[in-house]
């Protein structure tokens, strides 16, 4: 049993609150557990100078922990000049793994920003980012369908992600921050539908050999398994009219 | 009539949500209208070394507009490697007016950070934030004195502040951003209790005379008075133990 | 008295001495007791892009101390890699006062940038930095207008800027350094002709009540008519052809 | 058949030049076909002031491409002012994996800083790093335990890496740039000995299902064992006395 | 003859206005023709960490051009971020120079500051910046042998610098803007007393052959004579008692 | 005797591989005895906006120094933000020194960057780096000339430098390291064939007489001499066709 009574291959409690904030097109706050990410899509009715006039369109993240969101305050990125190098590796994840599961000719010469900061952070962070910032985005162009500025919605299939790894020598799914740090393996896999789009895994402390690697990945195609079938039902119904 | 319905001399509503976090030792989601600001306040059992060994404490504050805060999305202030002139002016603002109302000796040799993230702006961001930062100062405090670690609450009053401005010659109270962006005078008032910490008013368009600012000053008093009586109200009831 | 000799409702010497350089189209060093401010006003025949085609113009400042200036040596700010929010908050002031009195449409498609660079420091840098800088900038515009270049001259009326405090108790005029840091209260008041344009008090200690910002008010309205009526009798008399 | 001649599973030409330069304790010139980095290993009688005391030591890394080192000129990174994502992804990924293979109590109070410098860019630079940055490393230390400064040689492991992609739907082992480029899943794989240290896959076209994953792994496993005998084999020997 | 009226090997007027300001310990205003520098000597009675314990001082140098310093308006280079190649160069030359006229042992373990601001340039700002930074430190270095903080004065010698460069093939003595920009050869050279401290020679057109390489040292040592006689005269009456 | 037995006018081994690498369109490896450095020459057919039309070209050059190239490492420019003062001193003066062997118009609206990576130090990195980027600068201008891209080769002299200094009272030729940190004079010469194009003298301790600079003089204008003997003879072979 794990400290939050979770079995090891159960994910925490996940909830999204859509338009939770009513200035960006998409919004939605997620919630993994104790993890909470408000997250945003921009919607720019243009794309950078050097994508102009081929018809399609661009999808980019980014992403930041606001100082209050652990007990020990965070030290703004900002006072350093420049995004952490963590920082960056996530944003750039996040990024490519929406774009992965957009169709860029649908989206049209459009650019969206999916911005994911972190209210609160007990582990999990990138992989809530992901699975929040799908909806916000697919709420965000399924606005621009209804409104009628562009013709079929650019979403071509769920997009979630999920953290896994091992604890104690045993596999488990969804780690919380006190998971997280004590992790022998730490892997994070980004899947669109039933497919890999990113498999990240790392040995924090003994390298690890091919079955734990094959134990990993299975545990995390069941999460995500999940995650994609609440994504599908969050998005069936369309957001509010505006 | 204001496009809200409000009255020139009326607040638009306003909400405390205390403990909207639990990671920092206080937490408030305050409510201007649509403006919507996290204020956390963590504590640091230690002071910058050049104050060391004086038995006294510091209160700072830090500012910031998340991306999708408003329809047209705000760059990150890291891109650029620093705070804006703007962010720091209302930082410094925001810290000013708190460390007015909290006595550095009871504080003790700690230092507070009160975090403002503005999650949706629709005017008097700095206003909401001073207002809010409060409540969550004030909660963070009451825990170190329940946990016996200070003696005495270092807060003497309250402190909240209020925008007013003068829009097609009349002068308005807690102005909203479409009412913001056409005043021709603009000013900030912050008070504690019921006296000026700080004046700031700005003429955006024409000069103003003697009269249209003593007008002004009566009803940031009126404004600064409601909202005190809230906060008192708010932190009549200490915050839930933990 | 004061220190100085001064009773509190009187200003320090002040003087202008224009032309001081003669690179700028207009160059005024202000001395406000032993502070000395070189003001200079370079025009240039453009305005940024995005105001292009409005046949407006734009006036901005910017405000230095040089290292020299006091007796604790000044850390360059170019050092920091930027400018500190001390300085960002007075050259944002500096550019708001002096567009204030100046029509942006007899100015035509121009940009002027009034420099201020503080040569010694003993107080009231921003104010005598706005007040000199309005005459290099009006010097400047004369020549503008005396070449045929501008039709009618674009200053509307005089701008002048004094500090206020309150020091033992007693509301002063024009604080030299040594009683700026021991001010419990501290006013900037900018005024455009007998208009206000800015108003800035803060508490640096005790909290104030309304009376006492009444006699801070009318103690800077006091000073700024004696400043405008030397500008006036300044640039009365055209700067020496070129 | 690729371009080059090479089967599938096939590396490129791979060869280290122990000590190309001498002023580094360690140093190699590594090859993989015709991507060339120059890896010294030095190594500072020191650890991070948060590490003194606790007799371990540390392994960092660095990593850059010269600008020279492409037909198109790579920008210089210190012209933006800070290293790109990319490049702080590389050395992040270069510094666990050797840490990987380093007994930290063995190595000492002490800390080694290896140096990847890509000469000249023909894909595979972060393998090719980190498989030299191996030897460069191995060498500086196998110097320490000559010289009596280290009692047991740190490293216990071979630590070696290979990229591996789908191109055409084939999966294809250690990639030049022009397969990189079209890559649809582009991995890397560290290897510590037979076991893994980092697995990071990334789907740059289509997402790819378990089966092209595991292949993947497969072929990895089957490249890095090569090159862990060929490190074998070259560290054999130590090197030259100095 | 030349465009100012003066022969090839005349310099232009210079002045040096000791104590123009009076916050640094030494202040001179030097002027070489229309081209003036603000050059003060700060004091702090303390070395660099890495210089402690050694009983020797050190001597640096900052120099800044002002932004209406010239008829094109300057750039303040922290709006850059940081100095200029140019500026850092020119400030590492000022403080080479000084440094090699002054007695580390007899300053003790002080640092002296020499700030070099141009008001106004024309051509020879970095010679003007030494031979005035010069007679300011002599200055204030006075002042601290007068109160008896040092023992005997730290100067050793003159320290003047001079321009000279070849226009129409034609060798002169102390360039003004307008020579300076058209110059074929450009060199500046410092002499402490009459031995060489810095030769800097560039070739802006076409390269240069020994003769005339010759004919500019020559040059140069003349003019170099003449201001250190001024020099020699100025500080031959100590600066007024403070 | 010199510690590495050459006599005092004396050259280090020099020598130049060409075609070190094969990404940009020249290479060269240059060696001055132990002294390193990696010079590429890339080819852009464009130049910077404000030369466009012109039907000029523009040379420009960037330095580095590698982090092992030296015993103790050297730290990263890019982890301050910035090149040095010292590395852009040296890379404006290579850039400069190949410009004034350039003809401009003969290479047409074309830029070419030389960059000159020091792989390991031992004094006269800059000297190696402007000798050894003239041929590879010379190799990629030969290649376009061969590709009839330009109709005549626009370098049009030798350009190679040196440094001198006294040591011990002794004026000697290409000093290494440990010659270069205790010169009493060190000055570094650039020619163009047999002109000059740069001089620069520094005492780094005692100030020098006029003989001793003419004795340094004449020391430098041999060794290039015998530089330049061998960069003719090096080009006087076409590179290999690509």
């Amino acid at each position: 049993m794990r400290a939050d009574g979770r079995t090891p291959d159960a994910l925490r409690p996940v909830s999204f609150e859509r338009d939770w904030t009513d200035a960006a097109l998409g919004s939605t706050l997620v919630r993994f557990g104790r993890t909470v990410v408000l997250c945003t899509a921009s919607v720019d009715d243009d794309v950078p100078r050097w994508m102009r006039g081929r018809g399609k369109g661009w999808v980019t993240a980014e992403y930041s922990m606001l100082p209050g969101a652990s007990a020990e305050r965070i030290r703004r990125e900002v006072k350093d000049g420049r995004p952490s190098g963590r920082t960056q590796e996530i944003q750039r994840l996040i990024g490519r793994s929406l774009r992965a599961v957009c169709d860029m000719k649908a989206l049209g010469e459009r650019s969206v920003t999916v911005d994911c900061d972190v209210l609160q952070a007990d582990g999990g962070t990138r992989t809530a980012s992901i699975t929040g910032g799908w909806v916000a985005l697919h709420d965000a162009l399924t606005r621009l369908v209804v409104a009628g500025s562009i013709e079929r919605h650019p979403i071509t299939t769920t997009c979630a992600a999920i953290s896994v790894g091992i604890i104690d020598g045993e596999a488990r799914l969804d780690l919380p921050y006190e998971e997280d740090v004590r992790a022998e393996v730490d892997m994070n896999v980004v899947m669109a539908g039933d497919r890999f789009v990113e498999v990240q895994g790392t040995a924090e402390g003994e390298p690890y050999d091919r079955a734990a690697l094959d134990a990993l990945l299975g545990l995390a195609e069941k999460g995500i398994g999940e995650l994609a079938a609440i994504q599908t039902a969050t998005v069936a119904q369309p957001p509010a009219a505006r």
